[in-house]
């Protein structure tokens, strides 16, 4: 586990890369923090099927929160990133096979737990959320439900649906902080009844769905916005 | 069409009653404007079932919204407050008959409209919007799709379902104005299903569902407080 050499400065933010090894695979991940100073809260950003860690709307949520004074840390999921094997942009019917030869569920949430612990030595233990949509929910629900140290979490985008539906299935009632989950309307990729199916199975007691007409990847602006608004206001 | 002589003033509004005689019958309504001053924004507020033109909640909004210096009328639904002729309360199941006996869609959609004509005609054309839930969107959803003026609605606790059904299916569509839509996840009254069908044939391009756990009366105070930034964001 070490911080890369190269430091970056853009958006109001501090940016460091570091490399997790575990389990004989090696993890690229990036965190950020605000350039004005410390932080005492901290918001993981999982990113979706066939981008990265640092793809435009992930450095875009860093730079939201770090106006926020939150910092935020981030990985490559399996088989994406710099871990990619393949360019599944061209061929996203290997979504599945990426994500089971990347570990699938349980390496998943062993480079997460990692990831964290790494960041918490270095940093210190603060409050600390979720923030993922799709393949960042499939990432972020079992993550959510099994790290004691996510308090709060937006999700969405994800149902009883896809590689690790079974797992989402099996640890959506385990979930029990605060969730805000999106979906949207006419999504062309998650049917809309498994995404209404995951959200009623969330074990949460303080849960709202938020849906909003257009596909997969139109989640509207103001939701975005608001997600900050949501996670700023529950690691007060 | 006229005032009545009495004029109240509480929680930072004034209130006046008003009734209307159309069609061989009599609605009486209320007006409420903030007390420091003219209002160049006005909001419908449909009460819900078994209850009344001034009940709690009802008020509250009333309240809330003259905050931010938006006027408020209601008027009693058919066969609800002083147009009621046995007290439903007692007997719930009395609802689709006193609904019907007060005359259906057809006459609330005749109340409502001689109701807003007339708060026109004596404070002036505003951008205007309406709340209601439940009952209150029996009358608010035809209401929106049937009367231009109405620019902005918050909807919800209402399905597929109940005595005037088949007009909300068949008027849904036609709604074209923002809406928000809120709904109760363990709804003892309103199927779950239907409150869903029903939002996803709004026909609004901007449309959003907000859905929170708890039963038909549970809605969360946050939820409150967002539907008056919600209607003051867009009557602006």
């Amino acid at each position: 586990m070490s911080w890369n050499d190269k430091n970056d400065n853009k958006n109001g933010l501090d940016e460091r890369g570091f490399t997790l090894s575990l389990e004989g695979r090696s993890v690229p991940g990036v965190y950020w923090t605000p350039s004005d100073g410390a932080s005492e809260r901290l918001v993981l950003l999982g990113h979706g099927g066939t981008t990265h860690k640092k793809v435009d709307y992930i450095e875009q949520m860093a730079a939201m929160l770090a106006a926020r004074g939150i910092s935020c840390m981030a990985i490559d999921g399996p088989g994406h990133g710099e871990r990619a094997t393949r360019d599944i942009t061209q061929h996203p019917d290997a979504f599945a096979e990426v994500w089971d030869e990347g570990g699938g569920t349980p390496a998943m949430l062993a480079d997460w737990r990692a990831a964290l612990d790494f960041i918490e030595q270095q940093e210190g233990v603060r409050p600390t959320g979720w923030w993922g949509l799709s393949m960042g929910t499939m990432m972020g629900l079992p993550v959510t439900a099994t790290d004691e140290r996510i308090r709060v979490a937006l999700l969405g985008l994800m149902g009883t649906w896809g590689p690790n539906a079974d797992d989402l299935i099996r640890l959506a009632p385990e979930v029990s902080c605060p969730v805000r989950f999106l979906m949207q309307w006419d999504d062309e990729i998650v049917p809309r009844d498994t995404c209404i199916e995951l959200f009623g199975t969330l074990g949460s007691k303080k849960k709202t769905l938020h849906a909003n007409p257009g596909a997969h990847q139109a989640v509207p602006q103001f939701e975005i916005r608001g997600s900050v608004d949501y996670l700023d206001k529950y690691l007060r």
